[in-house]
């Protein structure tokens, strides 16, 4: 795996990632976001559906939790998740987590980190979770690591988390690397720490001295539903000091950063690469993506804003309202259904209404990533950011 | 609409159906079956995967309990329901239940017919039952009627429910004969009267004697879970009386003969129109149909047949199974994703498992009910019957 940054007018970071495992040939430019997968697949839809959305990532993000429980049928298989999960033309990159399911706190010790499947708790020491991605054979994998920190967490827990974390890391190296199956295959070094500065800069110092190819920074919440109402503010200054200290040339992902306000605070602070699990949460609550990416042309000033992120689709006030999800939205859904019949979908509970909120959900937020590149390589990232901070609140729902 | 029967050898049926409503263009081949829709759509697919299926019914099945709902919202939108369902390239015959949901007995009087949706209850008189059909303005639709009888009813509850049914068609028919929206649209009168002869003879003749242009036949058990059980053999005596009397050159329908024996044993009697509820149940309980409908030529001649119309991916046998869910199957899911996969998915809950099987049911018995029509054509019946006789029980799963 290579990484280049460009050559970006304002000092804004932007790169290219090229020479990838199993796609050798094509390249992804950063910042970008992840395709999210569950249990391998994109949630709702098929790869048809799929591979009809514009802007699709290249990189296909595959939880490890959810997998997990089939590996030795992916070992079996012997062409690795991406191939088993039908996804052999993406990149795949596997997490330890997945950012929209809870990981519950005080499961790890030093021999190893527990994982929630739909199976429950598979704890994984690095025996088992190296036999699990040579099964994989991901292009690129997060190395195990305890991230079970939160802003409450104490200094002693800090040093322990930041000690298993780097044991796990040079166990996992020294498999790795007599690995033939893996010898393609790039690790993402895990930087922990929770709130503490020292043990942060410790971790960082410790893990940039090891042949790794890219960073991910976790630790500061636990991945679940609450993921949402986590404030990058919080833990600002203690970012900015990580990200001074990690080499330029290498790429650094973090998840769980949801909302687009959030996600350009978080790569004005260095970050490069971003889940998607954010559309297929907001598919699960019935809502429809509606913040503006455009920015507005001499023609479009002055056209009012959304009030909300999100609209949701079970109000009644959508009853009768024969408009798309939203207006001059070019994506499947928008151009062949209306909210009113999504309306109907979800009170009929229909399967459909959850697959036609996913292709708008996920175009809708490919595009803004799409729009946060172009303004990036333009100079018009602040014209962006007035767009995106504008609204905040969830919508209220009449039903 | 216009029927025209067909010659063939060896005196099987055969039809063609045209001058259909909104598609005046279009023909249907009989035997066929519809294309099963809940709330307008097919379940767990977005039209254009829908419309990559081969054989795809021209007709589809809008049943109204699971619409009525949403009635008032279809009304204003003006366009009917198929277009309001993104459907309008399909000819829309709305059925009063669904096959697969459970109709409560009891719930029938004089003034009305009672119908249940996501909502619960709905009561219909004929007023409302005609309001919503002007809503909807379907190609064809089921006459509202009471088959709220099985094979313990009273002769005093048959005569009951041929007496208000007629009574519902005569009210139907005025409205109907006075309304601009619906006058493309045809109208199938149902036949009840339960297992009583006497009633099921005055209903046919009554029905007859009205300008209807199709028959329903039902009222030998109430729709449900239950359906699947239901043996023909228990009425198939009846049944042929009633056919017999029926005028030939009008189509009959028959909601809720799901397996393929049963579908060939009610095509012989007589029956024309099947519904295709029962890739739906069969994809819910998580199963894939494998039994047989290709005639063996002399290479084919002696291949195994399998022992069970479906077999259950949820089976703990199929965890390392990288086999297509049928083999030599050329539907999407059969040529892109194995029996692992789909075994993983359904053990991680993973919506994309329903999806991919209903494209595999929807597939397997449309193609059934292909070979069904060329059999006749090739007066080759027997030959598919022995087939199809074979394989009768369910699978035993292991998990």
């Amino acid at each position: 795996m290579k990484f280049v940054l460009k050559n970006v007018k304002n000092g804004y970071r932007a790169g290219v990632i090229s020479e990838l495992g199993n796609q050798p040939d094509k390249t992804v430019d950063t910042p970008f976001c992840m395709l999210y997968t569950r249990g391998g697949s994109a949630p709702h839809l098929s790869r048809d559906v799929l591979n009809r959305l514009k802007n699709l990532p290249l990189v296909a993000h595959m939880p490890l939790n959810i997998l997990a429980d089939h590996h030795e049928a992916v070992r079996k298989f012997q062409h690795g998740i991406g191939k088993f999960a039908a996804m052999e033309d993406r990149v795949v990159y596997c997490s330890l987590h997945d950012p929209s399911t809870l990981v519950k706190s005080g499961y790890n010790d030093k021999h190893g980190v527990s994982v929630w499947g739909k199976g429950g708790k598979l704890k994984l020491d690095t025996e088992l979770f190296m036999k699990i991605q040579e099964s994989f054979q991901p292009d690129i994998y997060q190395a195990l690591s305890d991230g079970d920190t939160d802003i409450n967490s104490t200094r002693k827990r800090c040093i322990k988390v930041v000690d298993r974390t780097l044991s796990f890391l040079d166990s996992i190296l020294d498999i790795h690397n007599k690995s033939e199956r893996l010898k393609k295959t790039a690790i993402f070094g895990s930087i922990v720490g929770g709130y503490n500065e020292a043990e942060r800069v410790r971790c960082v110092k410790e893990t940039v001295s090891r042949p790794v190819q890219g960073f991910v920074i976790e630790g500061f919440f636990n991945p679940g539903p609450d993921t949402e109402h986590f404030q990058i503010n919080e833990c600002v200054n203690l970012l900015q000091k990580i990200i001074e200290i990690l080499p330029v040339d290498k790429p650094r992902l973090m998840q769980s950063i949801w909302p687009p306000d959030a996600v350009i605070q978080a790569y004005e602070l260095g970050i490069d690469i971003f889940d998607s699990s954010y559309p297929y949460v907001v598919t699960e609550r019935s809502s429809a993506l509606v913040f503006t990416y455009i920015i507005p042309t001499e023609e479009t000033e002055g056209e009012e804003l959304p009030e909300t992120y999100e609209i949701n689709l079970t109000d009644k006030k959508y009853f009768a309202d024969f408009s798309p999800l939203l207006k001059d939205c070019k994506c499947y859904t928008c151009e062949n259904y209306t909210r009113s019949y999504v309306n109907h979908l979800l009170n009929t509970k229909e399967l459909l209404a959850s697959i036609l909120l996913m292709i708008h959900n996920f175009h809708h937020y490919f595009e803004f990533f799409e729009s946060l590149r172009r303004s990036i390589s333009d100079g018009k990232l602040e014209d962006l950011k007035k767009l995106i901070n504008k609204p905040k609140k969830l919508p209220s729902v009449e039903r």
